[in-house]
């Protein structure tokens, strides 16, 4: 470009590109954090319909943390049980059995579904809230090229990445495009997909030195300068094909059908999460919804193909995938709702099957795919959700996994933005999502080509045995696969900010606390605040605001012993070289980037507040004191029952342990409960936080010094 | 007035005046029945700091059928315990018991509080929602004269009331005195009170006939004629005073202060609510309240006092009371935030307590006042809330019993003004209210003397027995108020509505359900949904939306005898000459005035979807089903532990019984589990529901069904 740009230019931190769950995800970490971002996407609309719905478990305990998991609880659809059906030993369809959606004791949450449309209204209203009503989703805006100043990506200050994009509110030929069909006359469907194929045209036909073209209108163009980019634009990336990468795996020849309806049946569980294995017809997954719409995923097995596709990959087409071949691309015109009605009817035969309120359909052939790479250009550019990996959706998996991608990714641009700690730990955004995503294909791909195969017929003779898929070994890997599906198990491996042995691949634990896994998700458990008696769930004292937590696990402090080291370890942390001081800017209030919770064994009745060292009652700068970081780990409170977190934790009532947890809610580091503990944990901050020496003026007056000492990410 | 009138006449079906509390919750029921009504304030805005804050159980449960009960759980600070702090043998200040602030197992939900602008703000939502946007708060507008003509009051259809209001928007200088003083440059608080004194005079100048008036601005004014009104307008309402009725009751010498601060003390139970007596300071109650401000209850015992005022009877004046005898009314102005901390710092001693971010404060003196008539001119004109009622505030009452004044009301209004029951029901709600005023009354007047009592000093010596309010008896006083402060006692007389013996003053049951108390709300039970396995809280099923609710608690129906007779009363139900069809509607849907749930004591797998009959799982006018009717009633859940809702209702398992709840959610009836019982049921609405016969046109065609065949109240 030349040096007087006619194209405006613009700064930002962070720039998002597409609006679905894991962009918004994104964009609340941000909001939430204080950092400036932008979020654009191409269609004009939010969506109203169809998409995806499930939310597992863990999703619904990150929602909880970022202030909305109530929403999510109270508007989806709960789903218990799951009831699996196929052919008796005289062929016919039956109950073959029935189990816990999800296994309980897995989380204080279950699984349930909802329109996807919910969730992003949920994030919009969050990110609208924490940016105190400042950012939010711009559209239509298209990005159109991303450039990376390779001689900046060390430089932490340095704005490398210019994004240029087109506002599309004037351009109606594109805008239409952008508005997806599920708006038309016709019934919404999830069918068409925006700018399939033609977009490469489209910038082909763009001049490659718009500046140049004087045809253009400029005010229509915009460049974004900006220190990170987030591409989260779906199965179809434009992001990623800009990094030049492309997806690795496979396509089957199962076709299957989606319908969102209210149905009329005799089946009698079709208010239960259900997978039909029919004889001879094809499977169904019912998916019981809010408002009374059930979503059917119905396996077509007579959907024409178009041969001149045959070794062509994806239905829908738009991603390369040479290892593909298959009978061929789906003739998507021949996908109607009556053609998957009359497919289900005959899945659900000897039952009738009819339907009303037919609010959404689409079709899709299964296939998994993963990309080799989630960040380029140093991590400066990054792929998250769809863009990274695509998979059947009938284990509910793909939006959930997606909004994982950034909540592990957002925090972490937020430290480095903040200059709290070093560039270092965005590796740790690829290390530890890429293998997720290769778990979550591995998975999907069993567990698809179980559900898309012929059943086996019971024998009545126990000798022989016969062909298809054997329906206990399908029961069994459903319930090991809900256990997966509940994202409660995801393990990252050691790195920088998590403390196990490299070579561990299985669950690890410190002996310490021989039920906190380290690496996964810090799980919960009933406590009382000390103050107020109120029974508490611990991680609602963990929010998600971008704070570590550190957990003093103190034992039985009615010993003195024991209390003598509450005391040190107080003393310790409030020491002018201690890692607190050291790595908090200055000024920021004192737990900004470190929440020390403390979580005695001893009766409650025994231990009056004022016992306690400063670190357990802190007061702020008015001496206004925090009463909401001590608490009883073991009581039988008033109206909740028993609580005991230790048991839960498996901590020694006595010694206690020391546990880290990032600000993701996942586990760092679990110690002793010591003075050398702390040190260890010292030492463990060093290797990647950035020591803080900027003031902020000193206040002037009592009255200028709420405005003066703020806690770092707004509270 | 003339026949031409110059000043616009409008109609509505009902008239709120006063949009606190109770008229606003008088205003729900009426959105959420689709009664057109009007409400107006003459305050010029909301509330946004200070007054009432407490939250009982029973209020939460109808939050809870309202639709925002989580608002209210996730917003509210929770208060677990209360502590009681009084002289030791010593005289000293030392904890003397802490009690459960709920007593466990009386509802689901406890005691919590919050400031009052939140609540308002949750019933504007629920109005704008169930108003479809149509309906609000209109301010500020002031009543001016109530006029009823006598020979309509009788006529369902007429509108026999007219009331004369004026719009102050333009009226500056009024309007300037309808802004509350907390929004000006002072500290807000609640000393001054809007148009006290002065309001009389006010319309005493305004002309006996405007419209002949031509110095005044006809635009102004309004005559709203309408049913019915509803003056909720407070301690000093104006609507009584129309109604010429005057309180009974009685002031004592107590006077009290309020502060609402965050607290900067070494007191230890700060964070509880808590009952301080001193030994000669007076006392101080604690309400531990959200985002960590203390609301304190000061008794003041050196405030000065008007002389002149010696027999004058309400601390700010206003209401006549021929009985009060006392010091003299306080002087207001020397009740400042200073002398309030102040007169708490002695209480605390020899704790150490100062005081930041004052937010609010006020100042009464205790009395115990109630209407002798919460209604006159034939049931036309009704007061509810402040009005009928007026006492200390230390049990968290005023709020709550004022929004189950309306909240009893309001559906019988709904049921009159659609036709549905006859007028008499209108009877019920000043024979059923006043009853609770007036325990209310004694309740307070009780607790309130021994909170302002010296405390008796305990005796070293057991013989002996000091003077002053003995702190045992005050703890077991305060035990037993709890539970009736809860609001789940309240226990409604034999009448059209409650079928009980009329002798009966305390609770009764009948034989078939030993712990459902007939008369009083109907308690909670977890219930598993048959069709999704979900556990639910059964009240969850009967929301607030205008109907009856019939429970079929079937028993044991794998017993073939026992679905006989579900079978029976499925098909008498949906006979032709049926109450449900008699008074239901033509062309309404099926369960719009009579909602009948069915929960069955069997194992759940023993029971499938289609055994039972068409009244437990009924299909609308588009053959989809309602899912959503039949439970289990014991089971071991998947995530929510045990549920038994024949033990909790003590009711058979074999036989079960039939409940009858109303809309409000009280026990009506419970009657044997039988065909003999329906017919009960069938007599018990005969005696006031009025026959249906108006029938709406036959829907044209398939797609028009939906808009013909209508829920009565919108769902």
């Amino acid at each position: 470009m030349t040096t007087e740009s006619k194209i405006k230019k613009t700064q930002t931190e962070v720039l998002i590109i597409g609006a679905g769950p894991a962009g918004l995800m994104t964009a609340c970490w941000l909001a939430r954090t204080g950092i400036p971002f932008r979020i654009i996407d191409k269609r004009t609309t939010d969506i109203f319909a169809g998409q995806a719905d499930g939310l597992q478990c863990r999703t619904l305990e990150i929602f909880q943390s970022l202030g909305f998991g109530d929403r999510a609880w109270k508007e989806a659809n709960h789903m218990l049980e799951m009831a699996f059906w196929s052919p008796n030993e005289d062929g016919e369809l039956a109950r073959s059995t029935i189990i816990a959606d999800t296994i309980p004791g897995i989380s204080r949450f279950q699984q349930c579904v909802l329109h996807q449309g919910h969730i992003e209204k949920w994030f919009n209203d969050s990110i609208n809230k924490w940016s105190g009503g400042k950012r939010g989703v711009e559209r239509p805006l298209l990005p159109l090229s991303i450039n990376v100043d390779e001689s900046k990506v060390d430089d932490a200050e340095a704005y490398p990445v210019s994004v240029l994009v087109k506002n599309l509110t004037k351009d109606n030929e594109r805008q239409k495009q952008s508005i997806p069909e599920q708006f038309g006359a016709k019934v919404e469907n999830g069918l068409y997909r925006q700018f399939d194929g033609d977009q490469e045209k489209f910038y082909a036909n763009l001049k490659t030195d718009i500046e140049e073209d004087d045809t253009i209108d400029k005010e229509e163009f915009e460049v974004i300068e900006c220190k990170y980019v987030v591409g989260c634009d779906g199965a179809h990336s434009w992001v990623r094909k800009q990094m030049g990468i492309n997806m690795e795996g496979e396509t089957t020849d199962f076709v299957w059908g989606v319908l969102d309806m209210v149905p009329l049946t005799d089946f009698p569980d079709i208010r239960k999460r259900g997978a039909i294995h029919s004889k001879d017809s094809g499977s169904i997954m019912i998916i019981p919804r809010e408002n009374d719409i059930v979503r059917l995923y119905i396996q077509l097995n007579e959907i024409e193909r178009d041969p001149a596709t045959k070794n062509a990959s994806e239905f829908g087409g738009g991603i390369e995938d040479k290892t593909a071949k298959t009978k061929g691309r789906v003739d998507r015109s021949k996908i109607t709702p009556e053609l998957i009605l009359k497919t289900a009817q005959k899945i659900f035969a000897p039952f009738k099957f009819e339907m009303t309120d037919l609010s959404w359909f689409t079709g899709y052939q299964i296939g998994q795919r993963v990309s080799p790479k989630f960040t380029k250009h140093s991590n400066r550019v990054f792929i998250a959700g769809d863009a990274c990996h695509t998979h059947s959706p009938k284990a509910g998996q793909g939006m959930n996994v997606s909004m994982m991608d950034t909540f592990n990714l957002g925090w972490k641009l937020a430290y480095v933005i903040k200059g709290l700690a070093s560039r270092d730990i965005l590796s740790t955004y690829e290390s530890e999502r890429i293998k997720v995503a290769r778990e979550l294909i591995n998975f999907d791909h069993k567990l698809s080509r179980m559900f898309s195969g012929k059943p086996m017929i019971p024998s009545k003779d126990a000798l022989t045995k016969g062909e298809g898929v054997d329906m206990d070994e399908f029961h069994k890997a459903f319930y090991k696969g809900n256990v997966f599906a509940s994202g409660t198990l995801v393990d990252y491996s050691a790195s920088t900010l998590v403390v196990k042995p490299e070579t561990t691949d299985d669950v690890y634990f410190e002996s310490q606390a021989s039920n906190i896994p380290i690496g996964r998700r810090f799980d919960t458990s009933l406590v009382v605040t000390h103050s107020d008696a109120r029974p508490i769930q611990l991680v609602d004292r963990m929010l998600s605001d971008g704070r570590w937590r550190v957990l003093n696990f103190c034992g039985d402090v009615t010993k003195s012993a024991q209390m003598e080291i509450l005391n040190k370890i107080s003393d310790f942390v409030y020491a002018k070289d201690s890692f607190r001081i050291k790595y908090t800017p200055v000024n920021a209030r004192e737990d900004s980037i470190f929440d020390v919770l403390t979580i005695y064994s001893s009766k409650r009745d025994s231990l009056e507040l004022f016992d306690f060292p400063r670190l357990a009652i802190p007061q702020d700068h008015k001496k206004r004191r925090n009463y909401w970081k001590l608490h009883a780990g073991i009581e039988t409170t008033l109206h909740e029952g028993e609580c005991n977190a230790y048991k839960k934790y498996g901590i020694d009532t006595e010694k206690g342990c020391i546990v880290v947890v990032r600000p993701d809610g996942y586990v760092s580091m679990v110690t002793d409960f010591s003075l050398d503990g702390y040190k260890k944990i010292s030492n463990f901050f060093d290797e990647f936080m950035i020591p803080q020496t900027k003031n902020i003026l000193p206040p002037q007056s009592e009255d200028d010094i709420d405005r003066f000492v703020k806690p770092l990410f707004a509270i």
